[in-house]
């Protein structure tokens, strides 16, 4: 990535795997050898498979020059970016979901994302970071007011799956690639949304102004890697960022339908586990990463808050983006599986993060009840 | 109110106003407009809406007398009087609706005014006491006795319902007026009416005998609006204000059907939120009011234990009644958004009140919950 | 039980019965006289009352041999043998409720055994320890590790309904002796079956090897009755105790269906109250029995725990059995009663435990609920 000669680019790449945050651009061959697949019109699941692979450096950059855009923007503007540009390679491959009609796929990509970070990457922090010690320590104060703000958001993602039961013609399956719901249930789903990003918005204030402190994780000199980038840098790096993870997007959403046919795999499942495996990658890794070094704080700060933030940021988004894209907007109503699973995730999210106390057994139990979802939503 | 000269009237007014519990004695004339359409058979809108507005001073004169007795009567049966007749407005609107047949509105107005009592008084108190504060705390061990008592009381109220989507003919329809369910229904409820009443009756002896020191807020002189009523102005108030409140309820209630088809609303929003916030609306008066003035623990106190009273009182008391009056049994049968909104604020209750601080965000979020429910029962 | 003189064993049943332990064994005339009813064919009804009764009795013998042995153990063998075979006399009737194709009786009667712990053992034990004082503490740590065990567990136990619920052909109906499912949800079963047996061998390398200290409830010289048992006697007696447990139990489960009938209770109220509280009856009253005595960590961690047990450990030994036993493999889809109640009461275990408090007023609550949730399965 540096400009240097090659052997101090070998240097950075192992200092770029040993600061945990290097990793993902490994992957970056798969960059080129899924679009040469992808124009030479090669098997589905091979195009589906390597272009999941190169969306993990793409997200990783683009998460990348964020912060150090949001590093030289100072904590008022740069919290803004960092907050609302952290999911922003979920929100561009869901955008492409949504562009092919694939409206089941994004829901389930929001609730895999949610689950994801929840049962996978808090599971994988906990146990990975509370092996070697007898147990890790975090704010539960931060902690709770971000999985407070997860249980409200959810409560508000699934009263129109509520009204659909109660009211309407019922439960999307979890085979169909979109639902056009009636007109009632999509006014109440705009609705939602408007609350959800009225609520993100106050969120921010709280978070960026009103109580700063109570976010502000101090980052030590040590997280940060190598030299920050310019402004200039940061801005172009992350626009080729955003270009590439549109890219690999739109070709991994392309072959998902024939891909998942030829793997066996419902286009449910590619939606709930590995679409939301492959966007949330990077972040997972900097979890890991942390928890490793005890710095539980952050981890299940990007945990939990990137679960926050999908449901109330990218998930109303998405509904109002769904009014100018596709053929018809997509209705906040989630299927059975992603109710029971997401209400239940958030149920351990609470339980978990309120004691501001974690142990390896704990991370192996999320791990667990990842396990368990994902088996059931494989038998679909 | 009281009888000096229009001057110092002016002046006892202003006072009350500030005080925070004389707003509602401004919609007093209401309460005689609302009886002249009655008479005069005016258009069912216009009777709703001023009855509505005339139960409020009723409910606060209701409020204030009880309150006035309590006092003079001392702690032990004083605070019996006072919990118990707390109440006593929406107790006496849903005595009438279920008189009028309304059974499904008077099951609304229960559930309206529990999640009225959670989300918007504990939402308004906590984002209003909140604004000039980093923080509020409250008796988190208070709070936590109550909201488990709401969570019991939750558990009871739901399972007859449970039993009908197991067993029986399935949950009321939310446009129904009232369903008449076969007697093991029937049965069950009566039983979990004295289960609820024995719990309340072991719940009165545990906050006002055992463990009083818990339940304790300290009130101030300075919480005490104007001179102490005698006895005897008590009693003469409050058999007044019962009357008052019996009188506007009659109107209201017999104008609900009519008006909510004129206006556009199912009779089911109008008892889940117009109902329930006119019966409460004293109530919500004062927690604001205290939350602002920093007294947490009795806003929050307010809150919760308005709607645990609900769901541990007022609704066996209700389902008890109903065997003399109308013409079958009402069972505890919520339907589907009655179920699914009580279960969801009652865990946001727990989670809530579990660590004794709040934010003006926290109070924004519940407010958002209520926004997201209210527009759901909307669409209804 | 002793060899002495009649004078010592009147001694010995006066001081067991004083320290809690020995009660049971004056139900050890009902032992002979369900054999010889079985045995002369008598009304099923008594039998079922007589085996019943005979069954506290061999199961208590269990628990203490049990006991005996791991003190003999050592603490790492000893709590293996101790948290092992728990519950062994609960799996000793499931399996041979299994054996008999009473695959739902089986269900219930875990849910049963999760419930009773969590309410009705937990509840009394709360009460009548609270009743004499202010109130009582535990180590909420530890119990929120096993109300948390118990959560997770309890989402990996749900999922298979949720499953049948979506994709399949619905909940088992309550009146239902056994139903055969597909074969998807049953391989689900299993891969859930095996999951949580794995997660249950990491709790137990968590409790009794990485975090013991946070499972040492230290008990002291007085809550150990009488003589400590030899190694010898001690496997003598648990072999004994597991041959008449498995005897009491074939006859008790032969006399189920005909006795329900006779009765008129349904079988599965039979299989998720009384098989429940029969089953469990020796750790209700030690739990009672140390709460009395002021150690709430030994009674929270006694019901909490065994709950968790019959989740992660119980359950899904006897799906893996259910390959081998009886005509067609057990499913762990439980009806809609056996969700319902079992998610409040979880929900309701994290509450009551996590302030790691207590009162008699809670104790009661849990009492309540237990006797709505009775009183709801009583009208199945």
């Amino acid at each position: 990535m540096s400009a240097g000669a090659p052997d101090k680019r070998g240097f950075d790449l192992r200092r770029f795997l040993f600061s945990g945050a290097g990793w993902p651009y490994l992957l970056v061959p798969f960059i080129p050898i899924a679009i040469v697949l992808e124009f030479s019109h090669a098997n589905a699941s091979a195009i589906f498979v390597t272009s999941a692979l190169g969306v993990i450096p793409t997200a990783a950059l683009m998460g990348r020059a964020t912060e150090e855009l949001a590093t030289r923007a100072g904590p008022g503007i740069g919290g803004f970016l960092n907050v609302t540009f952290g999911n922003a390679p979920e929100l561009i491959i869901a955008f492409f979901a949504l562009n092919e009609g694939l409206q089941e796929v994004v829901k389930a990509s929001l609730i895999g994302s949610i689950l994801g970070n929840i049962l996978l990457v808090m599971g994988a922090a906990m146990l990975i970071g509370g092996l070697p010690r007898e147990r890790q320590y975090f704010n539960h104060t931060a902690a709770n007011v971000t999985s407070m703000m997860l249980l409200l958001a959810v409560v508000a993602l699934i009263m129109p799956a509520v009204f659909e039961l109660v009211q309407g013609t019922g439960l999307p399956r979890p085979e169909a690639e979109a639902v056009n719901y009636d007109s009632d249930v999509e006014k109440l789903s705009v609705g939602v949304a408007v609350i959800l990003l009225i609520t993100y918005a106050a969120g921010l204030i709280f978070s960026l102004r009103t109580h700063k402190d109570l976010f502000n994780p101090e980052h030590g000199p040590e997280d940060h890697v190598g030299e920050p980038w310019t402004v200039r840098k940061s801005v172009l790096m992350l626009a080729g960022a955003g270009v590439a993870v549109g890219l690999m997007s739109e070709i991994l959403v392309g072959s998902i339908s024939e891909a998942s046919d030829s793997i066996g795999l419902s286009p449910f499942f590619v939606g709930v586990i590995v679409v939301a495996i492959v966007g949330n990658a990077a972040e997972h890794w900097v979890a890991i990463y942390f928890a490793a070094r005890d710095k539980m704080d952050l981890a299940v700060n990007i945990a939990v808050g990137s679960a926050a933030q999908i449901a109330l940021f990218a998930a109303p988004v998405l509904v109002l983006l769904s009014l100018f894209v596709g053929e018809f907007p997509m209705a906040l109503v989630f299927n059975g599986f992603e109710l029971g699973a997401v209400v239940l995730a958030v149920l351990i999210a609470q339980q978990v993060t309120h004691e501001g106390e974690s142990t390896w057994f704990e991370g192996l139990q999320l791990l667990a009840v990842y396990a368990v979802l994902g088996l059931t939503f494989f038998f679909v």
